[in-house]
Protein backbone atom coordinates (compact mmCIF):
# COMPACT_ATOMS: atom_id res chain seq x y z
CA UNK A 1 0.00 0.00 0.00
CA UNK A 2 1.34 3.64 -1.15
CA UNK A 3 1.17 6.47 0.94
CA UNK A 4 -1.84 7.95 -1.51
CA UNK A 5 -3.46 4.33 -1.22
CA UNK A 6 -3.14 4.57 2.70
CA UNK A 7 -4.82 8.15 2.53
CA UNK A 8 -7.42 7.52 0.29
CA UNK A 9 -8.43 4.35 2.73
CA UNK A 10 -8.63 6.58 5.56
CA UNK A 11 -10.44 8.88 3.70
CA UNK A 12 -13.01 6.53 3.28
CA UNK A 13 -13.05 6.10 7.49
CA UNK A 14 -15.64 8.24 9.44
CA UNK A 15 -14.02 11.55 9.40
CA UNK A 16 -14.60 14.07 12.17
CA UNK A 17 -16.05 17.56 10.76
CA UNK A 18 -12.85 19.51 11.17
CA UNK A 19 -10.49 16.84 9.65
CA UNK A 20 -11.12 18.73 6.43
CA UNK A 21 -10.94 15.48 4.43
CA UNK A 22 -7.12 15.02 5.60
CA UNK A 23 -6.25 17.51 3.27
CA UNK A 24 -5.04 19.63 5.30
CA UNK A 25 -1.93 20.93 7.64
CA UNK A 26 -4.33 20.25 10.81
CA UNK A 27 -7.38 20.18 11.74
CA UNK A 28 -10.41 22.06 14.18
CA UNK A 29 -11.61 20.41 16.83
CA UNK A 30 -13.92 23.09 19.21
CA UNK A 31 -12.15 25.29 18.37
CA UNK A 32 -8.60 23.98 18.89
CA UNK A 33 -6.29 23.63 16.06
CA UNK A 34 -5.02 19.99 16.08
CA UNK A 35 -1.36 18.68 14.29
CA UNK A 36 0.72 15.75 14.66
CA UNK A 37 4.18 15.25 13.23
CA UNK A 38 6.34 12.20 13.82
CA UNK A 39 10.11 12.23 13.55
CA UNK A 40 11.84 8.74 12.96
CA UNK A 41 15.55 8.24 13.51
CA UNK A 42 17.18 7.04 10.20
CA UNK A 43 14.35 9.02 8.11
CA UNK A 44 13.95 12.15 9.02
CA UNK A 45 16.98 12.85 11.31
CA UNK A 46 20.15 10.60 11.88
CA UNK A 47 21.21 8.64 14.94
CA UNK A 48 24.41 11.18 15.16
CA UNK A 49 22.50 14.36 14.90
CA UNK A 50 22.15 15.96 18.92
CA UNK A 51 19.32 14.76 20.81
CA UNK A 52 18.57 18.81 21.64
CA UNK A 53 18.08 19.59 17.94
CA UNK A 54 15.86 16.51 17.60
CA UNK A 55 13.41 17.77 20.30
CA UNK A 56 13.68 21.40 18.81
CA UNK A 57 12.61 20.08 15.79
CA UNK A 58 9.94 17.93 16.89
CA UNK A 59 8.48 20.78 18.35
CA UNK A 60 9.25 23.39 16.10
CA UNK A 61 7.50 21.79 13.20
CA UNK A 62 4.47 21.15 14.75
CA UNK A 63 4.06 25.07 16.18
CA UNK A 64 5.01 25.53 12.79
CA UNK A 65 1.84 24.13 11.34
CA UNK A 66 -0.19 25.58 13.89
CA UNK A 67 1.41 28.98 13.09
CA UNK A 68 0.32 28.34 9.10
CA UNK A 69 -3.41 28.20 11.03
CA UNK A 70 -3.00 31.25 12.76
CA UNK A 71 -3.22 29.77 16.08
CA UNK A 72 -1.47 30.23 19.26
CA UNK A 73 0.13 27.03 20.74
CA UNK A 74 -1.61 25.77 23.08
CA UNK A 75 0.82 22.98 24.13
CA UNK A 76 2.13 19.97 22.91
CA UNK A 77 1.30 16.26 23.79
CA UNK A 78 4.98 14.08 23.72
CA UNK A 79 5.27 10.61 22.72
CA UNK A 80 8.86 9.58 24.02
CA UNK A 81 10.66 6.70 23.77
CA UNK A 82 12.90 6.36 26.83
CA UNK A 83 16.22 5.15 26.04
CA UNK A 84 18.24 5.05 29.26
CA UNK A 85 20.92 7.11 28.24
CA UNK A 86 23.07 10.51 27.44
CA UNK A 87 20.22 10.84 25.19
CA UNK A 88 17.38 11.59 26.96
CA UNK A 89 19.02 14.32 29.37
CA UNK A 90 19.99 16.20 25.75
CA UNK A 91 16.82 15.58 24.65
CA UNK A 92 14.92 17.00 27.78
CA UNK A 93 17.19 20.14 27.69
CA UNK A 94 16.34 20.82 23.98
CA UNK A 95 12.51 20.10 24.93
CA UNK A 96 12.96 22.92 27.83
CA UNK A 97 14.18 25.38 25.09
CA UNK A 98 12.06 24.80 22.17
CA UNK A 99 9.11 25.43 24.64
CA UNK A 100 10.47 28.58 26.04
CA UNK A 101 11.45 30.16 22.86
CA UNK A 102 7.61 29.38 21.79
CA UNK A 103 6.08 30.39 25.15
CA UNK A 104 4.26 26.59 24.52
CA UNK A 105 3.85 24.30 27.04
CA UNK A 106 3.58 20.37 27.64
CA UNK A 107 0.45 19.08 28.13
CA UNK A 108 0.60 15.38 28.41
CA UNK A 109 2.13 12.28 26.48
CA UNK A 110 3.22 8.80 27.07
CA UNK A 111 6.87 7.17 27.42
CA UNK A 112 7.79 3.93 26.19
CA UNK A 113 10.52 1.49 25.88
CA UNK A 114 11.17 0.65 22.40
CA UNK A 115 12.77 -2.92 21.94
CA UNK A 116 16.75 -2.60 22.12
CA UNK A 117 18.63 -1.46 18.93
CA UNK A 118 15.13 -0.11 17.52
CA UNK A 119 14.89 3.62 15.84
CA UNK A 120 13.69 6.00 17.88
CA UNK A 121 10.20 7.46 16.80
CA UNK A 122 8.71 10.61 18.62
CA UNK A 123 5.15 12.39 17.73
CA UNK A 124 4.04 15.22 19.22
CA UNK A 125 0.23 16.14 18.82
CA UNK A 126 0.40 20.43 19.14
CA UNK A 127 -2.87 21.81 20.22
CA UNK A 128 -3.49 25.66 19.17
CA UNK A 129 -6.40 28.38 19.91
CA UNK A 130 -7.69 31.80 18.87
CA UNK A 131 -7.32 30.59 15.38
CA UNK A 132 -8.41 32.35 12.03
CA UNK A 133 -7.32 28.68 10.69
CA UNK A 134 -7.30 29.34 6.74
CA UNK A 135 -7.21 26.40 4.61
CA UNK A 136 -4.36 25.98 2.05
CA UNK A 137 -7.75 25.31 -0.64
CA UNK A 138 -9.09 29.10 -0.67
CA UNK A 139 -6.66 30.56 -3.23
CA UNK A 140 -8.80 32.57 -5.93
CA UNK A 141 -7.80 33.46 -9.93
CA UNK A 142 -5.67 36.41 -9.43
CA UNK A 143 -4.70 35.96 -6.52
CA UNK A 144 -0.64 36.76 -5.34
CA UNK A 145 1.68 34.05 -3.54
CA UNK A 146 3.61 35.52 -0.85
CA UNK A 147 6.10 33.93 1.25
CA UNK A 148 7.99 34.83 4.55
CA UNK A 149 11.68 35.12 5.11
CA UNK A 150 14.19 33.60 2.96
CA UNK A 151 14.12 30.05 1.66
CA UNK A 152 16.83 27.85 0.92
CA UNK A 153 18.65 28.24 4.18
CA UNK A 154 17.79 24.87 5.60
CA UNK A 155 18.77 22.83 2.73
CA UNK A 156 21.76 24.43 2.60
CA UNK A 157 21.88 23.38 6.49
CA UNK A 158 21.19 19.92 5.53
CA UNK A 159 24.08 19.87 2.87
CA UNK A 160 26.72 21.26 5.86
CA UNK A 161 25.16 18.91 8.35
CA UNK A 162 26.02 15.96 5.84
CA UNK A 163 30.01 17.07 5.73
CA UNK A 164 29.90 19.91 2.90
CA UNK A 165 31.53 23.04 4.14
CA UNK A 166 29.21 25.69 4.97
CA UNK A 167 28.36 28.70 7.67
CA UNK A 168 26.85 27.39 11.44
CA UNK A 169 24.06 29.88 10.85
CA UNK A 170 22.65 27.91 7.97
CA UNK A 171 23.24 24.84 9.58
CA UNK A 172 21.32 26.37 12.57
CA UNK A 173 18.74 26.64 10.45
CA UNK A 174 18.28 23.24 9.31
CA UNK A 175 18.76 22.29 13.06
CA UNK A 176 16.88 24.72 15.21
CA UNK A 177 14.07 26.08 12.48
CA UNK A 178 11.93 28.57 13.87
CA UNK A 179 8.35 28.48 13.92
CA UNK A 180 6.45 31.71 11.92
CA UNK A 181 4.12 32.25 15.21
CA UNK A 182 3.66 35.65 15.39
CA UNK A 183 3.46 36.21 11.53
CA UNK A 184 0.96 33.11 11.79
CA UNK A 185 -1.18 35.11 13.86
CA UNK A 186 -1.14 38.34 12.31
CA UNK A 187 -1.78 36.59 8.51
CA UNK A 188 -4.39 34.44 9.52
CA UNK A 189 -7.44 36.69 9.59
CA UNK A 190 -6.64 38.62 6.26
CA UNK A 191 -4.92 35.87 4.15
CA UNK A 192 -7.34 33.31 1.38
CA UNK A 193 -4.97 30.52 1.93
CA UNK A 194 -1.89 29.99 4.34
CA UNK A 195 0.80 26.55 5.17
CA UNK A 196 4.02 26.12 5.99
CA UNK A 197 7.04 25.38 3.47
CA UNK A 198 7.96 21.89 4.93
CA UNK A 199 8.69 20.08 2.20
CA UNK A 200 10.20 22.00 -0.60
CA UNK A 201 8.74 26.16 -1.62
CA UNK A 202 7.60 24.49 -5.10
CA UNK A 203 5.82 21.40 -3.96
CA UNK A 204 3.94 22.74 -1.23
CA UNK A 205 3.08 26.26 -3.93
CA UNK A 206 1.83 23.55 -6.66
CA UNK A 207 -0.11 21.05 -3.29
CA UNK A 208 -1.70 24.98 -2.56
CA UNK A 209 -2.93 25.42 -5.84
CA UNK A 210 -3.92 22.15 -6.70
CA UNK A 211 -6.23 22.16 -3.29
CA UNK A 212 -7.36 25.57 -4.66
CA UNK A 213 -8.55 24.24 -8.33
CA UNK A 214 -5.71 26.52 -9.52
CA UNK A 215 -2.37 26.98 -11.82
CA UNK A 216 0.62 28.79 -10.05
CA UNK A 217 2.77 30.96 -11.76
CA UNK A 218 6.36 31.80 -10.11
CA UNK A 219 9.14 33.94 -10.09
CA UNK A 220 12.26 32.61 -9.56
CA UNK A 221 14.43 35.72 -9.24
CA UNK A 222 11.68 36.64 -6.27
CA UNK A 223 12.20 33.41 -4.34
CA UNK A 224 13.72 35.42 -1.44
CA UNK A 225 17.50 34.24 -0.51
CA UNK A 226 19.20 35.54 2.44
CA UNK A 227 23.15 36.94 2.34
CA UNK A 228 24.40 33.89 4.06
CA UNK A 229 22.47 31.33 1.62
CA UNK A 230 23.98 33.36 -1.59
CA UNK A 231 27.58 33.82 -0.21
CA UNK A 232 27.37 29.99 0.16
CA UNK A 233 26.98 29.94 -3.19
CA UNK A 234 23.41 28.65 -3.20
CA UNK A 235 21.28 28.69 -6.22
CA UNK A 236 17.40 29.82 -6.63
CA UNK A 237 16.13 26.51 -7.92
CA UNK A 238 17.87 24.29 -5.14
CA UNK A 239 16.50 26.72 -2.73
CA UNK A 240 12.78 26.52 -4.05
CA UNK A 241 13.02 22.33 -3.84
CA UNK A 242 14.86 21.68 -0.87
CA UNK A 243 12.52 22.11 1.87
CA UNK A 244 12.56 22.51 5.92
CA UNK A 245 11.91 25.94 5.19
CA UNK A 246 9.17 26.23 8.10
CA UNK A 247 8.60 29.95 6.21
CA UNK A 248 4.62 30.69 5.74
CA UNK A 249 3.65 30.66 2.14
CA UNK A 250 0.09 32.45 1.35
CA UNK A 251 -1.99 33.48 -0.65
CA UNK A 252 -3.35 37.36 -0.81
CA UNK A 253 -5.82 39.04 -3.61
CA UNK A 254 -3.59 41.17 -5.89
CA UNK A 255 -2.59 44.50 -4.48
CA UNK A 256 -3.23 43.83 -0.82
CA UNK A 257 0.06 43.67 1.34
CA UNK A 258 0.47 41.50 4.15
CA UNK A 259 0.86 42.74 7.54
CA UNK A 260 4.25 41.40 7.94
CA UNK A 261 7.83 40.92 5.89
CA UNK A 262 7.30 39.07 3.36
CA UNK A 263 7.91 38.85 -0.61
CA UNK A 264 5.59 38.37 -3.08
CA UNK A 265 6.71 35.49 -5.88
CA UNK A 266 3.92 34.08 -7.92
CA UNK A 267 0.45 34.74 -8.94
CA UNK A 268 -2.69 32.11 -8.96
CA UNK A 269 -4.41 31.81 -12.58
CA UNK A 270 -6.84 29.85 -14.17
CA UNK A 271 -6.13 25.98 -15.25
CA UNK A 272 -3.79 23.47 -13.03
CA UNK A 273 -0.07 22.92 -12.82
CA UNK A 274 2.78 24.97 -11.72
CA UNK A 275 4.50 27.31 -14.15
CA UNK A 276 8.03 28.50 -13.27
CA UNK A 277 9.67 31.86 -14.87
CA UNK A 278 12.77 33.90 -14.14
CA UNK A 279 11.92 37.81 -14.44
CA UNK A 280 9.71 36.74 -17.47
CA UNK A 281 12.04 33.43 -19.27
CA UNK A 282 10.35 30.36 -18.82
CA UNK A 283 12.64 27.88 -16.73
CA UNK A 284 11.99 24.04 -17.37
CA UNK A 285 10.11 22.29 -13.93
CA UNK A 286 13.04 20.37 -12.00
CA UNK A 287 12.26 16.62 -12.16
CA UNK A 288 11.73 16.73 -8.55
CA UNK A 289 9.48 19.82 -6.97
CA UNK A 290 10.82 18.79 -3.14
CA UNK A 291 11.23 16.44 -1.13
CA UNK A 292 8.07 13.82 -0.19
CA UNK A 293 8.87 11.35 3.16
CA UNK A 294 11.66 9.70 3.56
CA UNK A 295 14.66 12.40 3.59
CA UNK A 296 18.05 12.47 5.09
CA UNK B 1 17.47 7.88 33.34
CA UNK B 2 14.69 5.88 34.24
CA UNK B 3 11.05 6.69 33.69
CA UNK B 4 10.44 7.65 37.33
CA UNK B 5 13.40 10.37 36.54
CA UNK B 6 12.48 11.40 33.03
CA UNK B 7 8.92 11.98 34.59
CA UNK B 8 10.47 14.21 37.17
CA UNK B 9 12.26 16.07 34.61
CA UNK B 10 8.85 16.45 32.22
CA UNK B 11 7.36 18.05 35.47
CA UNK B 12 10.48 21.30 36.07
CA UNK B 13 9.36 22.14 31.74
CA UNK B 14 6.53 24.57 31.48
CA UNK B 15 3.56 22.83 31.96
CA UNK B 16 -0.40 23.39 31.01
CA UNK B 17 -2.92 24.21 33.25
CA UNK B 18 -4.51 21.76 32.63
CA UNK B 19 -1.39 19.05 32.77
CA UNK B 20 -3.09 17.96 36.25
CA UNK B 21 1.17 17.91 37.19
CA UNK B 22 1.41 14.84 34.68
CA UNK B 23 -0.13 12.40 37.11
CA UNK B 24 -3.63 11.59 35.83
CA UNK B 25 -4.19 9.48 32.85
CA UNK B 26 -5.27 12.65 30.95
CA UNK B 27 -5.10 16.55 30.74
CA UNK B 28 -7.94 19.45 29.79
CA UNK B 29 -7.44 21.75 27.53
CA UNK B 30 -9.77 24.30 26.54
CA UNK B 31 -12.79 22.14 27.81
CA UNK B 32 -11.48 18.57 25.94
CA UNK B 33 -10.04 15.79 27.57
CA UNK B 34 -6.71 14.74 25.66
CA UNK B 35 -5.11 11.41 26.38
CA UNK B 36 -1.93 10.08 24.47
CA UNK B 37 -1.02 6.38 24.45
CA UNK B 38 1.42 4.51 22.00
CA UNK B 39 1.68 0.67 20.90
CA UNK B 40 5.12 -0.46 19.92
CA UNK B 41 5.73 -3.66 18.00
CA UNK B 42 7.94 -6.64 20.56
CA UNK B 43 6.55 -4.45 23.86
CA UNK B 44 2.91 -3.70 23.87
CA UNK B 45 2.19 -6.50 21.16
CA UNK B 46 3.80 -9.13 19.46
CA UNK B 47 4.32 -9.27 15.29
CA UNK B 48 2.40 -12.27 14.51
CA UNK B 49 -0.85 -10.48 16.61
CA UNK B 50 -3.40 -9.96 13.93
CA UNK B 51 -2.70 -6.23 12.55
CA UNK B 52 -6.94 -5.71 12.92
CA UNK B 53 -6.10 -6.39 16.74
CA UNK B 54 -3.69 -4.29 17.17
CA UNK B 55 -5.45 -0.61 15.83
CA UNK B 56 -8.56 -2.01 17.91
CA UNK B 57 -6.07 -2.33 21.32
CA UNK B 58 -4.85 1.17 19.67
CA UNK B 59 -8.04 2.95 19.53
CA UNK B 60 -10.09 1.20 22.52
CA UNK B 61 -6.95 1.86 25.19
CA UNK B 62 -7.07 5.55 24.58
CA UNK B 63 -10.90 5.55 24.45
CA UNK B 64 -10.73 3.88 28.04
CA UNK B 65 -8.94 6.78 29.10
CA UNK B 66 -11.73 9.19 27.49
CA UNK B 67 -14.00 6.81 29.56
CA UNK B 68 -12.02 7.34 32.69
CA UNK B 69 -12.73 11.02 32.38
CA UNK B 70 -16.71 10.69 31.64
CA UNK B 71 -16.19 11.98 27.80
CA UNK B 72 -18.01 11.58 24.78
CA UNK B 73 -14.79 10.79 22.10
CA UNK B 74 -14.47 13.97 19.54
CA UNK B 75 -11.87 11.45 17.48
CA UNK B 76 -8.77 10.23 17.51
CA UNK B 77 -5.07 11.43 15.91
CA UNK B 78 -3.09 8.70 14.42
CA UNK B 79 0.64 8.53 13.98
CA UNK B 80 0.98 5.53 11.43
CA UNK B 81 4.26 3.71 10.27
CA UNK B 82 3.17 2.92 6.45
CA UNK B 83 4.79 -0.83 6.01
CA UNK B 84 3.76 -1.21 2.15
CA UNK B 85 1.97 -4.68 2.55
CA UNK B 86 -0.73 -6.53 3.86
CA UNK B 87 -0.62 -5.05 7.58
CA UNK B 88 -1.84 -1.81 6.45
CA UNK B 89 -4.90 -3.06 4.46
CA UNK B 90 -5.55 -5.30 7.97
CA UNK B 91 -4.89 -2.24 10.22
CA UNK B 92 -7.46 0.02 8.49
CA UNK B 93 -10.36 -2.71 8.18
CA UNK B 94 -9.98 -2.91 12.10
CA UNK B 95 -9.12 0.66 12.42
CA UNK B 96 -12.71 0.85 11.12
CA UNK B 97 -14.06 -1.79 13.29
CA UNK B 98 -13.02 -0.04 16.90
CA UNK B 99 -13.94 3.47 15.36
CA UNK B 100 -17.82 2.29 14.12
CA UNK B 101 -18.50 0.39 17.07
CA UNK B 102 -18.14 3.66 19.53
CA UNK B 103 -18.99 5.98 17.41
CA UNK B 104 -15.99 7.75 17.00
CA UNK B 105 -13.72 9.27 14.26
CA UNK B 106 -10.03 10.29 12.34
CA UNK B 107 -8.97 13.79 13.40
CA UNK B 108 -5.82 13.50 11.60
CA UNK B 109 -2.47 12.62 12.09
CA UNK B 110 0.73 11.64 10.46
CA UNK B 111 2.14 8.97 8.27
CA UNK B 112 6.04 8.04 8.35
CA UNK B 113 8.16 5.05 6.58
CA UNK B 114 10.09 4.01 9.49
CA UNK B 115 13.62 2.29 8.43
CA UNK B 116 13.57 -1.29 7.13
CA UNK B 117 13.06 -3.71 9.76
CA UNK B 118 12.33 -0.86 12.36
CA UNK B 119 9.43 -2.13 14.70
CA UNK B 120 6.42 -0.78 14.79
CA UNK B 121 5.52 2.54 17.01
CA UNK B 122 2.21 3.94 16.60
CA UNK B 123 0.41 6.78 18.53
CA UNK B 124 -2.79 7.92 18.79
CA UNK B 125 -3.57 10.83 20.89
CA UNK B 126 -7.63 11.35 21.58
CA UNK B 127 -9.91 14.44 22.58
CA UNK B 128 -13.09 13.62 24.46
CA UNK B 129 -15.59 16.58 24.92
CA UNK B 130 -18.35 17.09 27.55
CA UNK B 131 -16.37 16.07 30.53
CA UNK B 132 -16.47 15.96 34.52
CA UNK B 133 -13.29 14.62 33.93
CA UNK B 134 -12.73 13.31 37.71
CA UNK B 135 -9.44 12.84 38.80
CA UNK B 136 -7.59 9.63 40.13
CA UNK B 137 -6.38 11.86 43.25
CA UNK B 138 -10.10 12.83 44.47
CA UNK B 139 -10.80 9.70 46.78
CA UNK B 140 -11.62 10.32 50.61
CA UNK B 141 -11.55 8.78 53.91
CA UNK B 142 -13.89 5.96 54.19
CA UNK B 143 -15.24 5.78 50.49
CA UNK B 144 -15.45 2.76 48.70
CA UNK B 145 -13.80 1.66 46.10
CA UNK B 146 -15.84 0.06 42.78
CA UNK B 147 -14.73 -1.46 39.37
CA UNK B 148 -17.32 -2.24 36.60
CA UNK B 149 -17.46 -5.50 34.61
CA UNK B 150 -15.39 -8.17 35.61
CA UNK B 151 -11.24 -8.64 35.86
CA UNK B 152 -8.62 -10.66 34.88
CA UNK B 153 -10.10 -12.04 31.75
CA UNK B 154 -7.55 -9.89 29.27
CA UNK B 155 -4.67 -11.83 31.54
CA UNK B 156 -6.35 -15.32 30.97
CA UNK B 157 -6.32 -14.15 27.47
CA UNK B 158 -2.94 -12.89 27.22
CA UNK B 159 -2.43 -16.04 28.54
CA UNK B 160 -4.12 -17.46 25.69
CA UNK B 161 -2.37 -15.44 23.33
CA UNK B 162 1.09 -16.90 24.10
CA UNK B 163 -0.32 -20.64 23.64
CA UNK B 164 -2.18 -21.87 26.97
CA UNK B 165 -5.26 -23.25 25.70
CA UNK B 166 -8.39 -21.29 26.94
CA UNK B 167 -11.96 -20.31 25.51
CA UNK B 168 -11.61 -17.57 22.54
CA UNK B 169 -13.99 -15.19 24.54
CA UNK B 170 -11.15 -14.98 26.73
CA UNK B 171 -8.71 -14.48 24.11
CA UNK B 172 -10.83 -11.41 22.86
CA UNK B 173 -11.08 -9.38 26.23
CA UNK B 174 -7.85 -9.22 25.75
CA UNK B 175 -7.23 -8.45 21.92
CA UNK B 176 -10.33 -6.53 21.73
CA UNK B 177 -11.22 -4.46 25.14
CA UNK B 178 -14.39 -2.75 25.23
CA UNK B 179 -13.69 0.87 26.70
CA UNK B 180 -16.21 1.76 29.14
CA UNK B 181 -17.48 5.20 27.40
CA UNK B 182 -21.34 5.25 28.62
CA UNK B 183 -20.69 3.98 31.94
CA UNK B 184 -17.84 6.62 32.05
CA UNK B 185 -20.39 9.24 31.16
CA UNK B 186 -22.45 7.85 33.84
CA UNK B 187 -20.03 7.69 36.47
CA UNK B 188 -18.31 11.31 35.82
CA UNK B 189 -20.23 13.31 37.63
CA UNK B 190 -20.67 11.50 40.76
CA UNK B 191 -17.49 9.93 41.16
CA UNK B 192 -14.95 11.36 43.74
CA UNK B 193 -12.18 9.96 42.13
CA UNK B 194 -12.13 7.66 38.84
CA UNK B 195 -9.33 5.92 36.35
CA UNK B 196 -8.96 2.98 34.29
CA UNK B 197 -7.56 -0.21 35.32
CA UNK B 198 -4.75 -1.17 32.70
CA UNK B 199 -1.66 -2.10 34.28
CA UNK B 200 -3.46 -4.08 37.12
CA UNK B 201 -6.34 -3.92 39.88
CA UNK B 202 -4.06 -3.98 42.82
CA UNK B 203 -1.05 -1.51 40.88
CA UNK B 204 -3.95 1.22 39.94
CA UNK B 205 -5.99 1.04 42.60
CA UNK B 206 -2.68 1.77 44.88
CA UNK B 207 -1.94 4.51 42.51
CA UNK B 208 -5.33 6.47 43.49
CA UNK B 209 -5.00 5.86 46.99
CA UNK B 210 -1.50 7.22 46.62
CA UNK B 211 -3.13 9.79 45.01
CA UNK B 212 -5.27 10.77 46.84
CA UNK B 213 -3.02 10.36 50.24
CA UNK B 214 -4.81 7.78 51.66
CA UNK B 215 -4.57 3.70 52.35
CA UNK B 216 -6.66 1.82 50.73
CA UNK B 217 -8.43 -2.34 51.88
CA UNK B 218 -9.50 -4.55 48.84
CA UNK B 219 -11.35 -7.66 49.90
CA UNK B 220 -10.24 -10.25 47.11
CA UNK B 221 -12.96 -12.07 47.51
CA UNK B 222 -15.20 -9.78 46.32
CA UNK B 223 -13.11 -9.17 43.02
CA UNK B 224 -15.21 -10.07 40.15
CA UNK B 225 -14.59 -12.53 38.17
CA UNK B 226 -16.69 -13.98 34.59
CA UNK B 227 -17.89 -17.35 34.48
CA UNK B 228 -15.16 -18.19 31.78
CA UNK B 229 -12.62 -17.36 33.92
CA UNK B 230 -13.37 -19.37 37.18
CA UNK B 231 -14.14 -22.07 34.82
CA UNK B 232 -10.75 -21.38 32.48
CA UNK B 233 -9.18 -21.81 36.12
CA UNK B 234 -8.36 -18.80 36.90
CA UNK B 235 -7.82 -17.15 41.01
CA UNK B 236 -8.80 -13.73 42.30
CA UNK B 237 -5.30 -12.93 42.65
CA UNK B 238 -3.96 -13.56 39.52
CA UNK B 239 -6.65 -11.37 38.29
CA UNK B 240 -6.32 -8.22 40.33
CA UNK B 241 -2.10 -7.95 39.28
CA UNK B 242 -2.78 -8.95 35.63
CA UNK B 243 -3.54 -6.16 33.32
CA UNK B 244 -5.56 -4.66 30.44
CA UNK B 245 -8.92 -4.95 31.96
CA UNK B 246 -10.12 -1.60 30.81
CA UNK B 247 -12.76 -1.16 33.45
CA UNK B 248 -13.48 1.28 35.11
CA UNK B 249 -12.16 1.55 38.46
CA UNK B 250 -13.69 4.36 41.05
CA UNK B 251 -14.55 6.05 44.68
CA UNK B 252 -18.19 6.78 45.81
CA UNK B 253 -18.65 8.13 49.31
CA UNK B 254 -20.12 4.83 51.49
CA UNK B 255 -23.58 3.99 50.91
CA UNK B 256 -23.76 5.86 47.57
CA UNK B 257 -24.69 3.36 44.56
CA UNK B 258 -23.10 4.16 41.22
CA UNK B 259 -25.50 4.58 38.76
CA UNK B 260 -24.19 1.99 36.36
CA UNK B 261 -23.60 -2.47 37.53
CA UNK B 262 -20.48 -2.78 39.12
CA UNK B 263 -18.85 -3.98 42.15
CA UNK B 264 -17.69 -2.81 45.48
CA UNK B 265 -14.12 -4.50 46.39
CA UNK B 266 -13.07 -2.21 49.06
CA UNK B 267 -12.34 0.98 51.16
CA UNK B 268 -10.12 4.01 51.51
CA UNK B 269 -9.06 4.60 55.30
CA UNK B 270 -6.60 6.83 56.33
CA UNK B 271 -2.81 6.13 56.20
CA UNK B 272 -0.75 4.91 52.99
CA UNK B 273 -0.37 1.70 50.88
CA UNK B 274 -2.36 -1.40 49.92
CA UNK B 275 -3.97 -3.62 52.82
CA UNK B 276 -5.25 -6.68 50.99
CA UNK B 277 -7.81 -9.54 52.53
CA UNK B 278 -10.37 -12.44 51.56
CA UNK B 279 -13.04 -12.11 53.35
CA UNK B 280 -11.86 -10.36 56.23
CA UNK B 281 -8.73 -12.79 56.38
CA UNK B 282 -5.00 -10.92 55.95
CA UNK B 283 -3.84 -11.89 52.42
CA UNK B 284 0.29 -11.28 52.01
CA UNK B 285 0.52 -8.84 49.36
CA UNK B 286 2.08 -10.21 46.11
CA UNK B 287 5.45 -9.34 45.00
CA UNK B 288 4.20 -7.67 41.99
CA UNK B 289 0.44 -5.63 42.23
CA UNK B 290 0.85 -5.30 38.17
CA UNK B 291 2.60 -4.87 35.02
CA UNK B 292 4.73 -1.89 34.28
CA UNK B 293 5.49 -0.93 30.88
CA UNK B 294 7.37 -3.52 28.44
CA UNK B 295 5.24 -6.00 28.62
CA UNK B 296 4.28 -9.04 26.18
Amino acid sequence: MTEHELLSRLRALPLHRGARGLADDAAVVAGLVVTCDTLAEGVHFLPEDPAGDVAWKLVAVNLSDLAAKGARPEGVVLSYPLSGGAWDAAFLTGLGEVLDAHGCCLIGGDTVALPLGSPRVLTVTALGSDAAAPARSGAREGDALWVTGTIGDAGAGLAIARGVSGPADLLVRYRRPTPRLSEGRALGPVVRAMMDVSDGLLLDASRMAAASGLALAIDLAAVPLSPAYRAWGGDPLAAATAGDDYELLFALPDGVRPPVAATRIGAFVAGAGLNLHQGGAPVPLPERLGYLHART
